[in-house]
């Protein structure tokens, strides 16, 4: 028995005023998904705790069920094993993001105007690794403006603060200790170094230089944030008892399968945006389900409709990606369970995560099923999963492919 | 974003016999609750925990989101801060009732004919403040036969048991202390020596002397109970970014409040009782939301209705904070938020509290609603936010006012 869990990221949302206050998921009114809920069992998902908006990196976590409560310590490690860097457990690991900054420290652009990762991989190649203090400073660009900064070295901590700013103030933060240890006092400082190094580095590179003379905002500046530690995860398949492997296109996806030990899928097209290649992505979750027991397939774009405040546009996407599940349907083999989730809700008319719950429907030869016929947020609400946390959907999923162990005889 | 929640004491109930076999919300079928609930999102509450009946202190700790299980140590210290009475952290505090007792030990009334609050402030002139054994005890009367004693001093344990026997036998207890410290022992002493004294003082008081003259229970006996020591909650604003007020009559719930850094509003004719001026207090919510971003309305009379075994006036009385609460709707702006539930069940032909879980609605702008029309115990339980514990229900209303911040990226 196999099983598909597809993550639409950040697919709960609120009534929409332009949708007719419907939801994005009602008004999309997708055959297949609604086929999917009518034939299966539905409920809703509080996938970290009730009411609390979160990210998709704890929504992830959650969703293959591991408490981010207890695992989790930033975004940094995740971005760096999806960037295909290696991680020690005493590593501290930032996401990044090339940024243009004014002497005074001002944030003119977050993302030195999308910066394009080719621009982006010539930059890189000026940091690489430097050493200060004795601790090693790895970076590494990922796509277009974003990237990861590794510190190897003995005695360093995650609890240093974010430097990027993200929107809260707008101007660039010193790093700071976000607890007494020596440990966090000495990457706080570490880190400073390093900023100041780089700055340095990229004010004067020639790539910069190109970018003032054809009025590019200059990348000269590396934002860090979400530092943090990889935990050490009991590998998925000793707990649930299944191969996994991951289909997805953005890194951090792909990183927080990798730590609780996925198979991560390489596709062609596979964007992390709404340009994504879903036919390419269908064929390696198929291919996939060859020589694994579960695959993940993750859509990102609904969430970054979400963001982008499209609510009609996101039940465009709704329903692209639930035809392309009905292409998946009729390869897949009779004893495959399908479920489908998102990680959060981002309701499209804010723009934002909130902790409102998101519908989840499982699909396959033996679930009990339900009343319901259609997946949507309200519908779900009286679907015979009832309310389960995000951590609870993976031991729901393995009880129905038969691979948890017996508690107790 | 505004919101307001509403908490009616004791209001969860269950099926009456007087009642045609309705619950008292059933019964009085209000339009403005009804309307709420049809346009809003409902569910039902397990305050504590499920089956698990609760008092009025551990239910408004865990309504507001301060699990009771970690922070609670007695009643005591809410009843003093909601008299106005300023506690350091090592105080400890009780409830106190003036009581009727015979020379033997007998309670004859344990609220002295439900003492009128001008004799209870007379009696608590003579009382004030005094030392024993180095450690200050200072009583302060609140609303009719109530009080408190708050006890400063060095090694002082609220690990002392109840004078108040509180229904379970007929006279009064020796304060014995929980557990083998020297300073519960100590605790324990002191506050015998105390009675004793204020016996004395009270037993030929001149407000005794014309009470027994008139032929009214005399007020002879301070019954001490849920001594406490005041936790040190992190302060709602800093939990939720919310400014708030309170507007109660009861000091209990001006305690709980003020313990979590709310703004007490005080409101005339805010009596905590029958007659309370519900007039008053709904002007009082609708001026303090110029000023704050949240304010809980506080309404004691359905639960004194529960415990005096009147479910037929318990039903009036909903239906009374029914009608104010649609006078104060038509004053709220459009981006308010109002949620409605109870802190407890007290079933009104037992007249005692029992652990049934209580309805709760949140109306607002852009909730999600379900297809609940009628807010009462049966019809909220297919409602849309399911089955929540107390402490869930602020992270859910902070999630819609937008103010909690995201866990993960």
């Amino acid at each position: 028995m196999k099983a598909v869990l597809v993550v639409l990221d950040g697919l709960g949302d609120r009534r929409c005023k332009s949708l007719g206050y419907l939801t994005p998921l009602q008004a999309a009114r997708n055959r297949v998904l609604d086929r999917l809920a009518a034939e299966g069992e539905t409920g809703l998902v509080d996938v970290v705790a009730r009411g609390v908006p979160n990210g998709s990196d704890t929504g992830h976590l959650a969703l293959l069920g591991y408490d981010p409560y207890t695992c989790y310590t930033g975004r940094g490690p995740f971005e760096a094993l999806g960037a295909g860097l290696s991680l020690g457990p005493e590593d501290v690991a930032f996401r990044c993001n090339f940024a243009t900054v004014a002497d005074d420290g001002t944030v003119l652009d977050r993302r030195a105007g999308r910066l394009p990762t080719e621009d982006s991989r010539e930059l890189a190649k000026s940091l690489q690794t430097m050493e200060i203090d004795g601790v090693e400073l790895t970076f590494r660009h990922t796509v277009e403006h974003r990237g990861v900064l590794i510190m190897r070295g003995e005695k360093l901590s995650h609890r240093v603060s974010n430097v990027d700013p993200h929107g809260k103030t707008s101007t660039v933060q010193k790093p700071k200790p976000l607890d007494d240890s020596p440990e966090a006092y000495k990457t706080a400082q570490i880190l400073e170094k390093y900023l100041e190094k780089t700055r340095q580095i990229l004010q004067t590179h020639p790539v910069n230089v190109k970018r003032r003379e054809k009025n590019l905002p200059p990348a000269n500046y590396i934002l860090t944030r979400g530092a943090g530690k990889l935990p050490s995860l009991t590998p998925f398949e000793k707990k649930y008892g299944l191969r996994a492997a991951v289909v997805a296109g953005g890194a951090l996806y792909k990183g927080v399968c990798k730590a609780a030990g996925f198979d991560v899928v390489d596709v062609e097209g596979a964007t992390g945006t709404v340009n994504t290649n879903l036919g390419n992505k269908i064929k390696a979750v198929t291919e996939s389900l060859k020589t694994h027991d579960f695959v993940m397939l993750h859509v990102k774009a609904t969430d970054t409709l979400s963001h982008d405040k499209k609510p009609r546009e996101k039940a465009g996407m709704i329903n692209r990606v639930g035809e392309a599940l009905g292409t998946m349907l009729e390869q897949l083999s009779s004893d495959t369970y399908v479920a489908v989730t998102g990680d959060h809700t981002t309701p499209s008319e804010i723009g934002d995560h909130r902790g409102d719950p998101v519908p989840v429907l499982i699909w396959g030869p033996d679930v009990r099923g339900d009343d319901v016929t259609m997946f949507d947020e309200i519908s779900c609400q009286s679907g015979g999963l009832g309310r389960i946390r995000g951590v609870d959907l993976m031991p729901i999923l393995a009880n129905y492919l038969g691979t948890l162990e017996l508690y107790g005889e």
